[in-house]
């Protein structure tokens, strides 16, 4: 009786085709990546409506346009993960404090950055001001995960009973907590959005595999999805997840020369199913420990994308993970201009949807077509069309490219055909040009005063000796700030010198400043 | 030069085709629904892998088997939501303390169960055990979210200038923590998953158009995707969002006869703008508050899903939202057969999947048929097939209805089309059995004691008058523990007396007990 349907004059009609973005600032007074690689990155950030810091001190809030290239990222890798045989969990956001103290190097690594719940309820004061209620003190205080190891090893200790029960290939997209002291956009941010796989399995060899496996799919998302050029290889010891015996990374140049480790995966052996007591019955009927992996990718991804490919005139986006491939901007003096090209833009629209191509025609009355090419040229959409009366009555279109901002004019005709060729070669072109820079920004040298000269005028990797020690190490890092980002896997074996002792080195390792 | 590629003996051949849920229990002694309604409830969501509790109390673990039902929930939602013209964002995890203040009412309906972040530190005391440093104290708490509206619209407060920036129509899907005393899997949990959508607008009506249209939107989801009926109405002044000026709400009935509240849409007025200053500059060039809607459904859904058509055998899941559509059981005793019949089911598992069924075939040699036929029962895979070496010669398959468990011999050559009928028809009849119960479980009466004998005896949906109070509502509550599930968008007209105090009413309310 009661079931009633409104009548549909539903905002849909009204919003439909107008599904905002925020709505942005112009690129007037960029600055120059040349003048302040810093200060260019939060500004294209800010201006391209990606993020902003929010009113909690190193909390992001993500803006629409910038959480819509996330969505894309988390599609293809959710994807890559299920395709690779994974499944999707949820555990929770709070782990009770002692869980942490269970692995000794897990605590040393996290505890020191964590936000702590220690009550669960506010009330008002005598003068009527919300203040923490005193009796309501949580006897265990609460840790908002800021990694998901120990409560998922806690819960798998009850799923994991024989070999038939592995592996168990689990992951979860999720937000974290690290209380960073000192954050930026996307890169570094108290909290961040995530995902973090956590595998179980009856043999070391098959972990091994797993890891692998892992820092192979990230791998290829980085350079096929972002267009981003990455080494693979192993951490030093020092550099290494709390809790791992092993952390493969995939690690990427960005525009400035300095490395940014985009993705790690982590071979735990058995420290988390001995810390957590997680046995299983093999084959022939015995007691093991299981054997763990771990592997995550984070919205620090956001921040590799912006700088691996952007100019000054803004972001530049590989049309894989763009929220928008095409937009097209009108030319029109009248409205009846206007009308007759908005006709032919239909027609186009249907048959570019008709083929997933995402486009969007900006047909704002508020603004001016340079207004407008600005702004999408801020915003990184790599391809832009524009059709004006000229255009119309030679049937033909304006196309402008993002990624090197040539402009052609293209017959009606091929219109179609042009964009979706267009599209592959500007993915193509992005990522090669990422691949040139870093050849062109990667170094060999022998010599120390080299080395150290290197790093301060033209940063980027170096390939160099190293004999091995986290003393070394750590002695290269106070005098250059250069890290060792990864050991190759599997590296050329030549006799050489430590770049720092001279101690003797069988192979070289990657160095390079690092975000 | 160290970029390197792993040997291919990836993971994924072994076990691409063998993404495991959690290994499950059995049916075995599953509480019945008459029995114990709230036994029966937790042990299939136990039991058919769908959630558990975790060591955090009232925080609960979304299994791999449960959390693929929330995924399809959320990909539908998602896919509705931006037809709608939404788009998705994130917003911090904490809210400050003070925010809470800033809106009377919210805060008297939030702040008595939040989780309070008071230290951003955990450190070793001397006798090495991890506790947590007094130093490292916040100087404002930070409250994690129980709901966005406070830092969302401290956000907007930048984001909005003029009315060309409206209407803002975002959503978010998150995280949200209230500190619940009394949890259930599902139905009530400290932590729980939800998507909130907080739009703003120029105009109270527009807002106000919005509210309606989010509420009709989780409707049509409930009906054709949940198989769930609603009721559309509003919330009684005691029942509204604490911050909203009227309460939309759906409401489903559940087999126990109890209500539940499956989602909500609020018209909020300008009280959050006023509490965090939004204004405007309207068309006239005057600065106005801007008009605010918020509206939310959560992992509550599950609940929902599970009571309103679940049965003796375990979950019976609307093929909609099934992940698993159809399952192939082989029944075979030598390994000659099983191949016979592997092959067969392999070129229906590929048409089946052409069409975008999903489809396991359960080839698993540690279980015998009749375990694996009452597993998946558990777990609610709308068809089950089976296949034997007699149904091989005869050129057959036995199809067996999981919402009715009826079997029926199909032949070869009609099974996939029966399999696409079958699994419209079976959408249909769970929805239709659902409609049915609620038609003979909703009562009518204009006498108290019948309305008390009714909630006593036989609990459903009871039209009553009310005088509109909410003393009597209170009254009500206290005596039969029913309340008023809401208030018709469109009631019919009648005159009549309040149940209770015997004042004049011009329309009936929907009572009910509720979850």
């Amino acid at each position: 009786m009661f079931f009633y349907k409104f009548e549909p004059k539903f905002l849909i009609e009204l919003v439909k085709f107008n599904a905002k973005f925020i709505p942005n600032n112009m690129s007037k007074g960029l600055t120059k990546k040349e003048d302040n690689y810093s200060q260019w990155y939060n500004e294209i950030v800010m201006k391209a409506d990606l993020a902003e810091n929010s009113a909690v001190r190193g909390c992001m809030v993500i803006k629409p346009y910038g959480y819509s290239i996330w969505e894309k990222m988390q599609s293809v890798l959710d994807t890559m993960f299920k395709e690779t045989g994974h499944v999707n969990a949820y555990f929770p956001i709070f782990i009770p404090k002692s869980f942490f103290s269970k692995e000794a190097s897990h605590v040393e690594g996290f505890a020191k950055e964590c936000a702590v719940v220690t009550h669960y309820r506010l009330k008002n004061d005598e003068s009527g001001e919300v203040v923490v209620d005193e009796t309501a003190k949580l006897e265990e205080e609460l840790i908002v995960r800021p990694t998901s190891e120990t409560i998922i090893w806690n819960t798998y200790k009850n799923w994991i009973k024989s070999y038939r029960d592995l592996p168990l290939l689990i992951n979860q997209w999720a937000n974290v907590v690290r209380w960073e002291m000192r954050t930026r956009l996307f890169l570094r941010t108290t909290e961040f959005l995530w995902q973090e796989g956590h595998t179980a399995h009856a043999t070391k060899e098959e972990a091994l595999v797993e890891t692998k496996q892992m820092i192979e799919v990230y791998a290829k998302f980085a350079e096929e999805y972002l267009g981003m050029p990455v080494h693979i290889g192993t951490k030093t010891e020092k550099e290494r997840f709390a809790g791992a015996e092993e952390t493969y990374c995939i690690e990427g140049l960005m525009q400035d020369g300095k490395a940014l480790q985009a993705g790690t995966s982590h071979f735990l052996a058995q420290n988390f199913a001995k810390a957590f007591d997680v046995k299983f019955l093999n084959k022939d009927n015995k007691e093991e420990y299981v054997w763990a992996t771990s592997w995550g990718v984070s919205t620090r991804l956001m921040g590799a994308l912006i700088m691996a490919h952007s100019d000054n005139k803004g972001l530049v986006l590989p049309p894989k993970l763009a929220p928008i491939q095409v937009v097209i901007v009108p030319i029109y003096k009248s409205e009846e201009e206007f009308d007759m090209i908005s006709e032919r833009v239909e027609v186009l629209m249907k048959e570019l949807r008709s083929q997933n191509i995402s486009v969007k025609y900006d047909n704002r009355d508020s603004q001016r077509p340079g207004f407008k090419f600005a702004e999408w040229e801020l915003k990184g959409v790599p391809i832009r069309l524009a059709i004006g009366p000229k255009d119309y009555a030679n049937n033909t279109w304006e196309v402008a490219r993002r990624d090197n901002l040539e402009k052609k004019i293209i017959e009606d005709d091929n219109i179609l055909k042009h964009i979706k060729e267009l599209l592959v070669e500007i993915q193509d072109n992005i990522y090669q040009k990422a691949v040139n820079f870093r050849s062109e920004n990667t170094y060999k040298t022998d010599n120390w005063e080299e080395f150290k000269h290197i790093l301060e005028t033209k940063p980027g990797f170096i390939e160099a000796h190293w004999d091995g020690t986290s003393e070394t190490e750590e002695s290269i890092k106070n005098e250059t700030k250069a890290t060792i980002r990864l050991i190759p896997v599997n590296p050329i074996l030549e006799d050489g010198k430590c770049i720092y002792s001279g101690k003797p080195s069988k192979f070289r390792v990657l160095f390079a400043k690092s975000y």
